[in-house]
């Protein structure tokens, strides 16, 4: 117990697009707080915000405190914002309004969970309570499928959407192989290509389930197309033609958040009647409007003089790529003991900062240890929330290959994450 | 032994669209050829088609006769066709082909595995072989994830597509409350609403995962749209309307195969570049264009006069619904054993038929079976070819619940088929 702790309230907010695993992370937290100082008195109400910080600055809490464990471990296996999520993006006006809310409700301790964003309302929080004299710690918990996040190896959400993009990738190129014709699946990430690029990890249909042997097909998805670099159309279609002509089929996987040279999107381009939210951005998820376009540029270029046009189709995964309930389970553990750690650094006198994920292992005896019910792939550490505020990771360029694929370390690093994956007989 | 059997060669084929069990079935067909009087001769060589009927009639096959069982596990496992598919819908002169390629390579046993159009394939092949007096035993095997074949309780492949429907509304109905808004997800079905509706088991938050119990919430998909209603776009709106202006959210599931009360499918209207496949159908799936256009409706109807468009979202499944992984254990088993029956329906001397499967227990107890590895819950039935061929099986009235909804009855049919589902909490 630290001496320097100061008695009062926790609140645990919510934010952003929601995951399989953020509700880990709250109950994480929520852990974390009473396994620490809240018998102690140190903490005396643990609340929730409903909706973020859009509710707490109505008064729309949730007293979590005296929760049952029992629905506390079905709440963190739910996937989606349990107590509600916002994308609302506070200004410092409507950060006085936030600190006026703590003051309110006596909260000495604030958990918020979410992507850059979120770390970035933390922050200014933060940096307002000390200016004004108001004595809260304020911790970051990150949660984002884009994995976009500094400082971090990876975040807690993406290893399960990764997951799902790699499956629903392996079996729909196996549906490919049946129907051949040409497959755009498009898949999350506005401005990291991270969860696009585990689309490489459909790439086997092993008989040993041995994932970094030699063994590992290259086959399919022929063609993947991150918002790292720089996208252009008929670029693309040459590149789809290529392997079109060769196996008469062409399985691609894409980034909703491809631009072009200039950095201007080519989703943003294609969409007609785009909603802009609070942070500016437009929507790209909640529409299959890219790989309809893509589709039909595609038709319209590859068609044979005279010729019938090929066969081509679009996916786009959606909403289900980040809250399948089948979620990886490292990364339910880290998600989870991520909020821990926050609560923990909390009440061991720490004032500030955002929870980072830190690699301790290869990856591949963590791979194997999943079925033994003990992965431990990360540890993690506190860093400053000026590092994570409102910045953004990309891939790095040792995860790329050429234009329109990812590099084999990409596959190492990412593998490990998703948990085992099925094993297919192709004849 | 029946003394009427003809000693020949066997051939099996996949056709139309893949599903997660259609290998089930094919290894099923190969396990009951084998186990039956392939050891005593009558049957030499097993022949697969490399894409149906398209490959056969070049000569495109794959010898199964040896294939290890380790192997045909495997494969029985893996979603998509493992023999390739064909979209090609056979008329009389391309069946003389068929049934001279088999007259080629000595097929006596022609097993054939799809939907009602390859029934009917299987059915003027049978006809044809009949009225020349080639002597040939011609069986069709069930698949669809339509479940929409005649004299089927169900049919293999829905009960996996229905689980994953069930699954990803179920998880995207959490993701819609914690950040509210309209949610309109597409699911596959051109002309039957049997996997459209199984949005409706998503309704259960529960706690004691009794799927049965009086405690199944109703709360959420709200609204449900199938072929088998007429669907008027008004209605639509004023229909989400009551609901989000009640709740200030909306999920919606609703048919690739909505048509309006003259017949006409939405989406044919409204899916520009459409491309037509060889039976005469408009291209529904591999495209977003739908639910975008439903979403765009909504925006525009719903906006209040000087106010801002309410978030609308639109998902379309994709193929990952009838090719996830994750398929149902009741389905894996029914398909293997429906191709297993077909086969041996075949060397018990009966000369052709079409597989069915009928249910034989209520449904709730083999859903708690299914824990314990053995789920019993039909048998199969060889129904004239006729009377499946090229027909269409409807949602029946009784699984209806007014112009928006699917009913408890139809609620109760589907579960037991899906397997057990997660439990979520909700604060």
């Amino acid at each position: 117990m630290n001496s320097d702790l100061i008695r009062g309230n926790a609140i645990i907010g919510q934010s952003g697009g929601p995951t399989a695993v953020i509700n880990q992370s709250l109950v994480g937290v929520v852990e974390g707080l009473r396994q620490g100082l809240h018998a102690a008195g140190v903490v005396r109400t643990i609340y929730g915000m409903r909706h973020g910080v859009k509710g707490f600055v109505k008064g729309d809490l949730v007293d979590l405190t005296s929760f049952h464990q029992d629905r506390l471990d079905r709440l963190a296996a739910t996937p989606s914002a349990g107590l509600g999520s916002t994308r609302d993006k506070p200004d410092r006006a409507y950060c006085e309004r936030i600190l006026e809310a703590c003051r309110t409700h006596d909260i000495r301790y604030f958990f918020y969970i979410g992507g850059n964003d979120s770390s970035d309302t933390c922050r200014i929080v933060a940096e307002m309570a000390a200016s004004s004299g108001y004595d809260m710690r304020c911790f970051h918990v990150p949660k984002t499928v884009d994995n976009d996040l500094m400082e971090n190896d990876h975040t807690p959400g993406f290893p399960s959407a990764a997951r799902f993009v790699a499956m629903a990738c392996m079996a729909d190129f196996m549906d490919n192989i049946s129907l051949p014709g040409i497959k755009i699946n498009v898949v999350m990430g506005r401005h990291a290509g991270f969860l696009t690029a585990a689309g490489a990890l459909a790439r086997r249909h092993d008989r040993d389930l041995n994932p970094l042997s030699d063994q590992v097909s290259t086959d399919g998805p022929q063609l993947i197309y991150v918002p790292e670099v720089a996208f252009d159309l008929d670029r693309f279609a040459a590149d789809v033609d290529r392997i079109y002509a060769k196996k008469g089929r062409c399985h691609i996987v894409v980034s909703e958040g491809i631009q072009d040279a200039s950095g201007v999107s080519i989703g943003a381009k294609l969409i007609k009647n785009a909603q802009v939210d609070a942070h500016g951005n437009v929507q790209l998820s909640g529409s299959g409007a890219l790989g309809d376009q893509l589709a039909d540029f595609l038709k319209e270029k590859l068609t044979p003089a005279g010729g019938k046009p090929p066969r081509v189709r679009a996916d786009t995964f959606g909403y289900v790529q980040r809250c399948w309930p089948d979620s990886s389970i490292i990364d339910q553990k880290e998600a989870r003991r991520s909020g821990r750690f926050a609560a923990q650094r909390a009440l061991a006198g720490d004032r500030s900062g955002s929870v980072a994920i830190v690699r301790t292992s290869g990856g591949s005896e963590a791979w194997l240890g999943v079925d033994n019910g003990t992965p431990s792939l990360s540890d993690f550490a506190l860093v400053p929330l000026t590092a994570v505020a409102a910045k953004t990771r990309h891939m790095p360029p040792e995860f790329l290959s050429g234009t329109n694929n990812v590099s084999r370390a990409f596959v190492e690093y990412a593998l490990p994450l998703v948990g085992p994956l099925p094993g297919f007989e192709r004849l």
